[in-house]
């Protein structure tokens, strides 16, 4: 085993003891380093394979902020893994989009009509109505997608969803260049998404997850992705 | 942007454009950091991360093997990201499962009949008949669920199908300790794998889709796994 993973595999065995939580913080790296007999830089190479996976933030400078902290944001970390692995064309774009479908079509026809992120995706619904910018507008409707996937109540549905989603972001962003008309695209998104959520909300988790897919669907259709990718 | 970003950055833009490919080297160390003005402490972080990531694996020694050659390994990757998530507790066992019971009955819906990935799922049955070692077993079993999923042939699908099996391999290993009867788990599962086998290649993807929902529900409620994870 090489002298950086012998740091990881040390704090991996901390978090699953419960020895490490969310929210505590790692030893100082020269503390780690002598306590493992490794180089501090060995140390600093696990910190910032952790950083990568969303395991970690790493502090800078000093005071009570400073110091490597323990968070949990998967989302981030699948989604860089993933846009690597879409950039090495070894996972086809047509594939990402599949799999959306099959994840947020899951996660539509268990929404809870009750949960506060589905309220929250209705606010998101108000804020697209009035907003006119492209790239505004395809931020609020990631995040929409979010909270109707959130309100399924699955972590990791919505962690590989989340990662799908930022994998592609700027995949999608430069396909609204083959748009012929945004402002009509909007308008129909817009009306899709509120007859997703009443689908929702009226219980029918039949016809969300129905709508759901014809819409995502029916985007990258007429953003011309085909079966190409 | 901290400097092994910069780093990070430039290889990503060199795979999107096609400047460098799965196979593929990086340059030397020291090149690469006198290009983009940064430390080769800078660089080998870059380069840890990405093989964190499964996006390369790093050379060692001399000759012509050394070097950092691209590679596309999202499963790996995705795995170790998913493990250290469920070892912060972020991610519960039990929507670990339940997204497993979601993709691997899509795929088993979706298998096609003559795909070289159910030849292979077929000797890998073969293979169980006669194994009582439980490990191993256990082993082909992942094979098994893999190849069916392979069968479906969407890379993004598998690849999150091989990761969730593999965030889980110590924790469903640990399992089978739960089971009051081996022996006879191992004959129900044998039983289990060809009605699942036989709905494909019957191409009844609805039942296909059906039995393995069930076996893997089945499995972790007779190990213990219930609600709670």
């Amino acid at each position: 085993m090489r002298t950086h993973q012998v740091v990881l595999q040390w704090i991996e065995e901390q978090l699953s003891s419960g020895q490490l939580r969310v929210g505590g913080r790692l030893p100082a790296e020269r503390a780690l380093a002598e306590q493992l007999g490794v180089s501090r830089t060995s140390v600093r190479e696990a910190i910032r394979i952790l950083e990568a996976l969303g395991v970690v933030r790493a502090g800078v400078g000093s005071g009570p902020d400073a110091g490597t902290v323990v968070i949990s944001d998967p989302t981030a970390a699948l989604g860089s893994a993933l846009r690597l692995h879409v950039a090495t064309a070894h996972l086809p774009v047509a594939d990402i989009v599949q799999t959306r479908v099959l994840l947020e079509s899951w996660a539509a026809a268990r929404a809870r009509p009750g949960s506060p992120a589905l309220a929250e995706a209705a606010t998101l619904l108000e804020q697209m109505e009035g907003c006119e910018a492209t790239e505004e507008f395809l931020a609020l409707d990631v995040r929409f997608h979010l909270a109707l996937a959130d309100a399924a109540g699955n972590a990791v549905v919505s962690a590989m969803m989340g990662s799908l989603r930022e994998s592609i972001q700027d995949y999608a962003g430069r396909l609204t260049g083959n748009l012929p008309d945004w402002a009509a695209t909007a308008a129909r998104l817009r009306e899709e998404h509120r007859g997703i959520l009443a689908a929702i909300t009226g219980h029918d988790g039949a016809a969300a997850a129905r709508l759901v897919a014809e819409h995502i669907e029916g985007y990258y259709a007429e953003a011309g992705l085909g079966g190409s990718a």
